[in-house]
């Protein structure tokens, strides 16, 4: 069970943290040898037991098992649906380009192409947009254009989206103490704490997400949330809402940026108190519903049926992709302006990076985090949604691309793909723009 | 917990069996106080402890909880997408006609009405189609045009379906042994067992859907598919495939028909292997994409990700019409064959009614049941999907209507609300046939 648990903690629930060059260069499986449809992973009715993958023993969070389970999450959990609804699919247009052969120097200084970045990045699925069109596009393994892949901590982004909407319209008052819309809060780590804190998540909670210290509250979290199976003999929180009502603080809010998932699903709480709505709800009407989805989306829920707002959303990479363009277009899609583009522009202008350098993210130097958006402060003015295991929403407004990219690598924390990928964005932009 | 499975029995895995007069004579609560909107199921964040409903203790089967669960089966456990596809949603041409005071004469000789039966039957969305357009469309407390209901036993017509389309192809063969397919199958009930036996449920399998035994083997089937929380000290089967090769025979094969679900899931195991495709797959491909439905349907899976033939589809309202009006068109949709008009005519044909007669159902008289179809064999040649607590598919080709239902009637089985149903669909007939 220790086991099942590290390599959980290690697949699922850390997060980007900075790591140095030795773990980057540790070996890792040759990404070809994993591909999911090659291994027969849950072929045949039944599959044979070595081709299983089930919740119950935690196999769907064991790599290469994770290049299947990631793309099939609804399968081993409750699930909620986004609804997509019922106006037409909004036009993907596309004129592709060749960009597999596109070559730049990674971090090692030695060549490497876009497509061998794909490989090596443990890629499942990728899309470019350029100005509005589909340049790229492309589906490996088990992989679909139709097949709705785990977000990871992309769902953050969505979840910041949302309540940057309802500052927006005045239902919501980032200044406001937390408890004001969540009273059950008070006696915990956020009791003192401000909605703007949470957003742009300068929180000071006892919670810890090291995989290797059994102690880390995270392992508390996946159990609350109904995202490990509990032993018959288990009496901690059932439920997102009990885990997070006993936070204990942990130095000064305000302070320092400190990556931690709890304070997504506080963010997510505080967004259904201020709308009235599930997130499902409330992001199937703004977003889904206005951007003409191609397809429905869906969170996972723990036992109460509330939502994973820190990482349980699971979209396509098509529509995650049209929601890359509107927001590169500062809330606009289809000339219509789908979101108000003061909220684009709240999230752009970032937070002050002097906190964020306190965490100590060595792949994103001058980057802040705020209203769960990474923003780059650089000369592209990138900024960007980021889940663990390599999913990522890359907005280049000076470039006018957005990638989208879906990718199951063995290894949870992004800074061990951060240098490839960014150097592999970076070359693709400088491409475009020639 | 005893009283729990009794519960979880009594409303979700019988089916209609004979049911005598004094059973429906029962006293029910009124209709109109069970509304799952006014009760205020999972409303709040989180709801409050006496208006959640849960998975863990079986909340989810109790009456009138059901009334939102059955609209919600996803948010409980794991499920498996029918992708709708990406090609157009098909038009559903309305001409809405005021029916709702159609008076007609109960099986009691009281006058009722439409809307009346509609209420008594606890309904919770009802469409019906005449000539191809929507006359009648209606959602009740929660339910949404948009919103998946479970279809009970209705998703073994689909099943069924699916079985008949693949036999028309060759693919599948009706009279093989279902060894031939599932030769798991060999040292149990289906060892000389027919596909065509399966197909027409004239099984001779020990296996009891009688509630009030609790050595009945339907809350094992119940268990080993995940449909009921086990103890920690369960040791039974762990999927419908482990618990199918259990199965002992008793009695013979094709010589009455005997209702038993596990023969769906048997025919379920055969069409996958016949296929290849999951049923999921199968159905999106075959059904969903080609009709144009508005929305996904879905399976809830068990551990090893095997949908619930017998039972576990959940689809939308409008979707259901759609495939019955499929269904009245001998396969024609849009103008399009999307399957053969010989699967239809197979169905309509029918099974022996002498073999039907020895299941003594007192509300369907002259009535067989053939590849998963419930057949009239009446003036108006109706043919039925029919699943307990009131889901049903009512085709009448004669007066060129369909009627779609969903309902969380109190009772499961069906004999209940068959005498007003029955009335009501045809002075229906009756009435747009003038």
């Amino acid at each position: 069970m220790q086991q099942t648990l590290r390599r959980l903690i290690l697949t699922t629930v850390l997060v980007g943290v900075s790591m140095n060059h030795a773990m980057a260069q540790t070996s890792l499986p040759d990404p070809a040898s994993t591909d999911p449809e090659k291994l027969g992973w849950m072929q045949g009715f039944p599959p044979p037991p070595d081709k299983l993958i089930q919740f119950a023993n935690g196999s769907n969070y064991q790599f290469p098992r994770t290049r299947w389970s990631f793309s099939h999450g609804r399968e081993l959990g409750p699930t909620m649906n986004v609804w997509h609804g019922n106006g037409p699919v909004s036009a993907l247009p596309a004129a592709y380009r060749d960009i597999e052969q596109l070559h730049f120097t990674d971090e090692h200084n030695a060549d490497m192409t876009w497509a061998g970045m794909l490989q090596n990045t443990y890629t499942d699925s990728v899309l470019v947009m350029h100005k509005g069109k589909v340049i790229y596009e492309k589906y490996f393994g088990i992989s679909k254009p139709y097949l709705p892949h785990i977000a990871m901590s992309v769902t953050k982004s969505f979840v910041g989206t949302l309540a940057t909407i309802l500052a927006e319209e005045g239902k919501l008052d980032p200044s406001a103490l937390v408890t004001q819309y969540v009273p059950e809060l008070k006696d915990g780590a956020y009791g003192d704490a401000t909605v703007r804190q949470v957003m742009d998540m300068t929180i000071g909670v006892k919670y810890s997400e090291v995989y290797a210290d059994p102690k880390a509250e995270i392992w508390d979290y996946a159990r609350a949330g109904g995202l490990l199976p509990v032993a018959p003999t288990y009496d901690g929180p059932r439920s997102f809402y009990d885990f997070l009502v006993k936070l204990k603080k942990e130095g000064e809010h305000g302070e320092a940026f400190a990556y931690k998932t709890v304070n997504a699903e506080v963010l997510g709480w505080i967004v259904r108190r201020a709308s009235g709505q599930s997130l499902s709800d409330l992001l199937s009407e703004r977003i889904w519903q206005k951007l003409g989805m191609e397809n429905d989306a869906y969170f996972s829920v723990d036992r109460l049926g509330t939502e994973q707002g820190g990482g349980g959303l699971n979209l396509t990479l098509r529509d995650m992709a049209r929601f890359g363009e509107m927001m590169r277009l500062n809330g606009k899609w289809n000339g219509q302006q789908v979101i108000p583009a003061a909220v684009v522009q709240d999230i752009r202008k970032g937070a002050d990076p002097a906190k964020f350098a306190k965490a100590g993210y060595v792949t994103l130097p001058g980057y802040s985090y705020h209203n769960m958006w990474w923003i780059g402060h650089n000369a592209h003015q990138t900024f960007e949604a980021r889940g663990i295991h390599g999913q990522r929403i890359y907005i280049d407004p000076v470039a006018e691309m957005v990638v989208v990219k879906f990718s199951s690598h063995p290894l949870a924390a992004n800074p061990v793909t951060d240098p490839v990928t960014y150097r592999a964005f970076s070359a693709l932009a400088n491409y475009l723009m020639k």
